[in-house]
């Protein structure tokens, strides 16, 4: 993809995501940082999603599923988008990306899947505070799936 | 240090940090796994400090200060101590850790840490909901030197 075209999807991308550069801008990242930032990010929301689902399979505990829906929602709204810049579109030495090159050429539909996580993972963190179990199961449920249609269309296996 | 020693010293960090383990129970991790997560948490997190940092230097932004002070208290309270069961005091092939021995050894100290970090973290999170930036640069050197307290004593180089 040619840089400008690859710049403007960034721009699109960022803005698609509600990103406001002013941290980034004020301290850039180098195409690695943002990497290690958004599997960090990732990561950090994958082990709280797990632990949501070890609660609906085990013991139940509100404050941990609670604490673990605010975590997930956090990083649903932290802006992710802004990691995905320009040379982070592939593997730089140690650090890998599962990420297909369709993700920066679809700026409309990862918006349209980064919405849809939003949405989930807000709803996820507002039920999950109210204590009831079945409604966390069924919005947990939803937002995995949503999730999991990034997964299907932008990461590789 | 003895295997009962140890794990007891886990019992009592699970316990003072707060975690509930059922979410553990119900699908255990690894040591790697365990060492996987707690590095992404931590770098989620210190990714949102530096988006708050650079606010603070640079055009400030009231909705990526407040997404981000909301993140960093998510982290801090999501119960990364559940994360630092035994074997995970070392470094497992590709997953490299940081923490001191001391960590393990020192669980009323690393209670105290801990605590303090979540007391700062959320205070910033609810400081940073107001869009007061003179508050949230206050606040925001109070969290980061919580951070630096327990990296000063359990982190090496």
């Amino acid at each position: 993809m040619k840089l400008w075209k690859r710049l403007c999807a960034m721009g699109v991308l960022a803005g698609v995501l509600g990103v406001v550069a002013g941290g980034v801008l004020a301290a850039p990242l180098k195409p690695d940082e943002q990497m290690k930032f958004r599997k960090a990010g990732y990561g950090f929301m994958a082990w709280n999603m797990r632990k949501i689902k070890g609660n609906l399979e085990g013991p139940y505990n509100n404050d941990e599923v609670a604490k673990a829906a605010a975590a997930v929602a956090a990083v649903s709204n932290s802006g992710l988008g802004a990691l995905f810049g320009p040379g982070t579109d592939q593997d730089l030495g140690e650090v890998k990306t599962r990420v297909k090159p369709e993700f920066f050429q679809q700026p409309d539909k990862v918006k349209e899947l980064a919405l849809a996580l939003n949405k989930e993972a807000n709803e996820l963190a507002r039920v999950a505070a109210t204590g009831d179990a079945g409604a966390v199961k069924a919005q947990f449920g939803r937002t995995s799936d949503a999730c999991q249609a990034c997964h299907d269309r932008f990461r590789k296996e």
